[in-house]
């Protein structure tokens, strides 16, 4: 598959972080000739948190993972994640695949199956042939290694163009701690919680409440501020492993949780980079609403208008399509007090064009591959910040063709 | 434009309404060589009812019409229409505009503009050139037919691919009373209330209310139970003008209900089949779910699903996308009592593919042009059924250049 235009240059150079250690492997799952399952191996005392898709119709992995988050174990533990199919509404026999994964992991690694962490990622509805993962595990224990982490990012790909990585370093009290992350996805994109598996690592130690605070909040502002086409996945899932290798306690640092929301922010972003067929890195900016619930409406609102989406594609100001998007939001809207810019430009306000608005320089401004669209709603305080990309002929060719 | 492969054969033959007069003239407000502006003329004593876009950024002959609806005025009224400008987003300039418009009506007509109501459909944010309107009144007074019915509704299109008619007849204590409407629609169409046009006359005689009230609720049944794209219009109008000239009320009369409401799902269901790039008309059928607005959630979040949309289009039986969509619907669901078909063939029961369920049958059915999604929720006894249509390339090129 051609890589996205909007990908970055190439893929970072991610540290290693004390503690936890990386194998890929290619089983055969769904996909040929590539990886397709990653083993991560996180030391005895990692402290492990997650945020998990709210869908009604999540996958047995998701189930499985939600009923280990928080629990007591301290011992050694693992993520095990395979890509090609999501074992996903695969009725009682998601579960017992999901079991067998867990047992055999655990018993390769001779760890307790309360602290396997296992996802599912691809096509929904056909039996996951777990034999072909677990017959790998030998071979994933043996090849564990503290720089595998880029061969991880590569084994959870499905339509995704790129490996996506992110990493950062905080300095707490004169000692350096780490944290790096890897993340799919590109379709069935949206909140709750923008659809695609990540898993972050740090050396840092703090404990599971604080930990999956910093998750819980740090994903209503990053991946859940994302959308490619409004679809929810059913395998959503972020799990986070603090082993505390590096000896520095980083409950309640601020700079700590700033680092993580940044990493987290970027991986989000580059999810929206890869999703399917973009062209267009979409920032939609809304601010004066009556509240931040009504911004977010009308964030959303923008970045899901298939109208708008199109137009982006097509890169035509139409900014009557915002228009629409923000009177079909639900949100209080006062027709009259819009300010409506893309990038610098004054676009519309005082419910009409702009009388400086020139749509030549408009046309000339979507001609660039990372936008800004902005809405004052001129009523109050509330504000909202999404990315969203454009919507594409090779959108309809991903998935009016995906199963074959 | 080639016309849509789920089109009608032709153009319905309706019949004439006693005290309805029609006429279509091309006033290049927009579109060149063809008519763009129509008008109908009521006779004394018609009432007029009409239900619009709930949209925070209406048009400003929405407000219009809205603020003349079920005023005290007896005499002759008008509905005066044009397409390829919106009028919406336009600031003062937009009322002005339809201050024009009616006055010159009135004017030509002999009438009040308390009773001409105006509707404009096209592009957004763009001064409607409303002296080009204005100039062509004479000509449409002096044009005006009671069989000008097909003229009218083809002056009315804009993307939309075929002109759109239905009618009715209901025998009333012997006597007959006939019903025929028009309608326009093609993108940008979702409830509330399915982004279009519709003009609807009858020579029955009903009282304000009680037309209001059959308006309003079979809106909810029909107009409101489609999309194409999940956007929202400015500018969505629905239209009724009762001329009393069969001498017959029909207040409470149930068989002129259900006429009615038939007619308005024809309706509805062309404007379906129009959808941009549409090549598939999809039922999509929720029973069972804990209520009627959780049916609504999940007949919607199905219907509006750009994966769901793209699998239709590549004829792809993708039947977990539809478990994905029920999932992020926010209904209340159990994966494991979810009972899903394609038209009869049963695909998926207790949270798995059904044993008897054939890809090779199931591709087969989807191979066809009408199709038939069903979902039996098993919680309780709401239900709900909407329609819609696929998402295919031609959406794309249709909508990512509009405005060139």
């Amino acid at each position: 598959m051609t890589k996205s235009p909007l990908a970055p240059a190439a893929f970072p150079a991610l540290p290693a972080i004390g503690g936890v250690r990386y194998a890929a492997v290619a089983a055969g799952v769904r996909y040929k000739n590539r990886t397709d399952v990653m083993l991560a191996e996180l030391a005895e005392g990692t402290t492990v948190a997650g945020v998990y898709t709210t869908s009604a119709t999540r996958s047995a992995p998701v189930l499985d993972c939600q009923s280990k988050t928080g629990g007591p174990g301290t011992g050694r533990a693992a993520f095990l994640v395979n890509s090609g199919n999501s074992n996903a509404f695969t009725g009682r026999n998601g579960a017992e695949a999901v079991a067998a994964i867990c047992q055999v992991t655990a018993s390769t690694l001779g760890i307790e199956e309360a602290r396997v962490f296992t996802s599912s990622t691809g096509v929904i509805g056909e039996p996951l042939p777990h034999d072909r993962i677990t017959a790998k595990l030998s071979e994933l224990r043996d090849t564990l290694s503290a720089d595998g982490i880029e061969g991880a990012a590569k084994a959870i790909m499905t339509t995704d163009t790129f490996p996506k990585g992110s990493a950062a370093t905080v300095t707490v009290g004169g000692k350096t701690v780490t944290i790096a992350g890897i993340a799919k996805g590109s379709g069935m994109i949206a909140p709750d919680m923008a659809t695609m598996l990540v898993y972050i690592f740090t050396d840092a130690a703090i404990g599971f409440d604080a930990l999956q605070a910093l998750l819980s909040q740090g994903t209503d502002r990053t991946f859940n501020c994302i959308t490619v086409d409004s679809d929810t996945s059913t395998s959503d899932t972020l799990l986070m492993a603090a082993t505390g290798a590096s000896g520095v306690d980083v409950t309640g640092n601020a700079e700590f949780a700033i680092a993580l929301e940044g990493l987290m922010m970027d991986l989000a972003h580059q999810v929206v980079r890869d999703g399917e067929g973009a062209t267009k890195f979409v920032e939609v900016q809304i601010s004066g609403a009556a509240t931040d619930g009504d911004a977010r409406k009308v964030a959303m609102a923008i970045a899901n208008s298939p109208l708008v989406k199109t137009a982006i594609a097509g890169e035509d100001p139409n900014w009557g399509r915002i228009v629409m998007a923000v009177g079909k939001s639900g949100a209080e809207a006062d027709r009259d007090k819009l300010v409506i810019r893309f990038g610098d430009i004054l676009v519309a306000e005082n419910g009409w064009v702009s009388p400086s608005y020139s749509e030549a320089q408009a046309a000339g401004y979507m001609k660039g591959q990372d936008l800004v669209i902005s809405v004052e709603m001129g009523l109050g305080a509330g504000k909202s910040t999404v990315w969203t990309c454009d919507l594409t002929h090779r959108y309809i060719e991903i998935n009016a063709d995906y199963r074959s």
